[in-house]
């Protein structure tokens, strides 16, 4: 039988996160253990770093997601490790973990097989507390809301259009719609509410993206929460919350330090939803990592139309990051299935499926070399069970667009296996160093901030998704105009659509032309500064399935945690 | 103008939680460091400390407590820095402050004035994250209920009959009562729910109440979350729910070491609520330090019908904890509060009302040296306006009754001014020590285990409230007797009822006599294994005030937390 990843993960020695901390030269006092393998690095030694130049970027990305699951952290771990092993200084970034889907169908979120970031239980189960805190936060600012009328409404909040909801790290779809305020007099005015999970909170994208602790006050004062009957609008900042806000968040701001399983040092860091928000760890784990290391791989969420595309129009766009290689990670698995195939045969050798659903690679492909100007490799996460026709069919069809494609064996072999990957990665970044000096003119948006709305969705929507076109009901379209008048015309656009296709129909696989993308509803995220297109149906709640993660999760009498995949 | 709490905090020198932890002989490698002035010890070295004998236990308790705030945990605080300085090894252990009154009406509870445990900011928001971990326990049972249902039901949960309730740790009177459920099938099935306070939480009593995590995880299976058609329970266990539960909690079951201003180690770890639960901080704190210091001082919730009945009843009883002596918090203001003057005037000196009002003081070391047997000294939390004739009158209704009071000035002055009470505290464990040989006989409970739930309460309220009876609706009487029935009625008792009052009515000060108390409300708390009996309007989910402290609490640009108190 296999060794799981809990067991590979409870075996391995890890190292002091004092001596892996010594070795990115932060000083002692400046590291805030938490237990003895993990620790925040204060903010205070991060201000020190940013006169240091930055490393090279590695951004982690993938073909469009499948039920068979690419390994994007596994990949981001083995190729960290690789880096590490062929002599470089390397760190990486992830998400943390959302407990909601760690007792609900996805298990663990800490990578899997020999490359993963350890204590990977801790790293699951909890961690250093962040999304309590931002939870918190964001219910304390719900509470404000219903208080304030509660005790005479001063602002004049219409009850009608309240905008902010609560959430909780735990998939519950009975929360999804819910009337509040019952009971009588004493516990306010009933309305409708809902809850969303943490990571869909607005308040996790202002954490990811805040510069430092006061970006992240003034943008947490900024949230738009709800609206007068003449529709002017009641901020976070007009109900005095951004500061007891900041306060709840200060200590969870200093990014989380960790190692994976072959002591490479590893920030898991803030984990915004890749649909409503823009899906990428924190921007203060990512550019500190680039201060203290030569390569820094990060992760973005789902594939590389929804992940990487938030990543380069609304994190780099606007704090100056800027990746020097993609790697987008595909497995021979996902390329059937995008070919057609379905679940239960995915294991079955198809060479015919495979090419037909490269497709789906290919414009992700396209979208990073072309259209943003990112040179690009294809890591293929190896299984057993793949065939070497398939393997060689899967790296033909990169190289018709001038994209090598590298077998990776990190799941099995850790760092050793994806040693091949982290060359070309090291080759890419020295070719590109040596074309162009000046890496910040190299990257190119989708659009243009001066773009209105209306045509940055389009522009996302026609180059990035392959549609023909956008529609909006009258209703929608008027809302835009009226953000657009009202001065969010420069935001750039967070797209919530399903991650399993470049359409807004789950079920299309590969590469879909010509489809159109009607944007259902639009909301405003003021202090995370962006403007949500919702187009199709997007869960903000998860549900749990019939037989959850959470039945088999356990810990036994010596406190080992079992049963967590 | 005065220094406030949070300044004086922030000014002090702290010693690295390392040496505090060295003091009291726990070996490095058994210490979870959570920054540098926190940490976990782990459950592993408490397990070691079983063998050792226990100190001296000192249970700290107060009047009624009053608007004007009585300063228990101050004087916990006092006493243990008192007990170091005359050089005793003393430790303190208190209850984790919970951030929804934090960011309404209380402030911090850390203390106050030179009689603080720090670091004070971390302590009131958000700590080591126990009670999110508790919060995400109680939630996650609460999805898994809804979840069965939604997905077929197997075990019959009645939709009505659901009692488990979901918590958050802010104070939100709008969760109180709410429909959840709504929006259509794929959101489950519509019912009535509501949230309460983290405090107020199962889990939270259970947390604190279990003896070693084996424990915790066999409590957590207990909780009845709902019942079927035919009144029969539904446990968690049946749900698979405690195992993920135990897990989620596995690390927050460490207590938290922390020191006071004056570097007194102090365990601060739990808080359930006093009323609906049992009040005390958690029996692996408050045991595990008695096996590492020769004093440890205890603070029970509310005043001592409330929070030291529930520390003999319910912890004393079912742990063999046994407190070698009482302490009674009153002051100048809180007997001329219960001798009737208004809470604008308590400034003024008063002699004839705050005689009057020693009653109630009275009545407190009445129940504590009479009914539980338990040495008493009265700690009198001094005030610069307090008079001589007021402090005399004070000192002269204790000894009416054969009790000491002593002055304490430690707000002020810290441990130097809590001596003389750390002196008598140290004289009446000696003379005890020198009577009684054998200090668990020396306890006397309220009621016997073999009484019934009835009597139970009866006993309580006759003998500890002063009440001439109890009295119970029809339909209540038929649930205690079906608890009986079900073999619960081996349980203590757990009395939810106001806490300024002896009586079921907050007015009524001093110490009312021949009133009635009803019982409006049973609950089963299987886990904890107590029952609560509801006695007037229990408040479960606090609401905010008109103005929040949340609206002056801040953090500026160098992370300094500003504006709590």
């Amino acid at each position: 039988m296999a060794t799981s990843n809990i067991e590979i993960a409870q075996l391995a020695e890890l190292r002091p996160i004092t001596r892996i901390a010594e070795r990115l030269g932060i000083p002692d006092e400046e590291l805030e253990p938490y237990g003895r393998y993990k620790a925040k690095v204060s903010l205070r030694h991060l201000r020190t770093l940013r006169e240091k130049p930055r490393g090279r970027l590695v951004l982690m990305t993938a073909v469009s997601p499948t039920p068979a699951g690419e390994g994007k952290t596994t990949t981001t771990v083995g190729l960290g490790d690789a880096l590490s092993r062929i002599g470089e200084r390397a760190m990486i970034c992830l998400r943390e973990p959302a407990l909601g889907p760690v007792f609900g169908m996805k298990g663990g979120a800490a990578g899997g097989g020999y490359a993963q970031v350890v204590p990977m239980e801790d790293i699951n189960l909890h961690f250093t507390g962040d999304f309590s805190a931002i939870a918190i936060a964001t219910n304390l600012l719900a509470a404000l809301i219903d208080n304030h009328v509660h005790h005479g409404n001063a602002l004049g909040i219409d009850m009608r259009r309240v905008t902010w909801r609560r959430v909780l790290d735990v998939n519950d779809r009975a929360l999804r719609d819910a009337v509040i305020g019952l009971g009588g007099p004493s516990n306010g005015y009933p309305r409708e509410d809902g809850f969303d999970i943490v990571v869909a909170s607005e308040v996790m994208a202002i954490f990811c993206l805040a510069t430092d602790l006061a970006d992240l006050k003034e943008r947490l004062g900024e949230i738009v929460v709800a609206y007068r009957r003449d529709r002017t609008p009641i901020r976070a900042r007009d109900l005095q919350a951004h500061g007891a806000m900041a306060a709840i968040l200060r200590d969870a701001l200093a990014p989380n330090l960790v190692q994976t399983l072959e002591h490479t040092p590893a920030f898991v860091h803030g984990g915004p939803f890749a649909n409503i928000a823009h899906g990428c760890n924190s921007y203060l784990a990512t550019d500190s990592a680039l201060r203290m290391a030569d390569y820094v791989v990060t992760e973005a969420g789902f594939g590389a139309d929804l992940g990487a595309e938030k990543f380069v129009d609304i994190l780099c766009r606007t704090t100056g990051l800027r990746p020097d290689v993609a790697v987008v990670v595909a497995t021979v698995r996902a390329m059937k299935y995008h070919g057609g195939v379905e679940v239960a045969d995915l294991a079955l050798p198809d060479v015919a499926a495979l090419e037909r659903g490269t497709s789906n690679l290919i414009r992700h492909l396209k979208t990073l070399r072309e259209t943003w100007g990112i040179p690009t490799v294809v890591a293929i996460n190896h299984r057993a069970e793949d065939t070497d026709a398939e393997t060689a069919a899967l790296v033909a069809a990169a190289q018709s667009v001038g994209v090598t494609a590298v077998v990776a064996k990190h799941f099995a072999e850790g760092g050793a296996g994806a040693e091949d990957l982290a060359r070309e990665v090291v080759r890419l970044c020295d070719e590109r160093a040596a074309e162009t000096g000046d890496e910040a003119s190299a990257l190119r948006f989708t659009y243009s901030d001066d773009a209105t709305l209306w045509r940055k969705m389009s522009a996302i929507a026609t180059r990035i998704y392959g549609a023909s076109e956008i529609t909006a009901s009258t209703a929608v379209r008027a809302q835009i105009t009226r953000l657009q008048d009202e001065g969010y015309g420069g935001y750039p656009v967070c797209v919530a659509k399903t991650q399993y296709s470049f359409s807004t129909d789950p079920k299309l696989r590969g590469a879909p032309t010509g489809h159109v993308v009607d944007i259902r509803e639009v909301r405003l995220a003021a202090g995370a500064r962006f403007v949500v297109m919702i187009c199709g149906d997007i869960m903000t709640m998860p549900g749990l399935p019939a037989v959850p993660a959470a039945n088999s999760i356990d810990v036994d009498d010596q406190g080992r945690i079992v049963g967590l995949f």
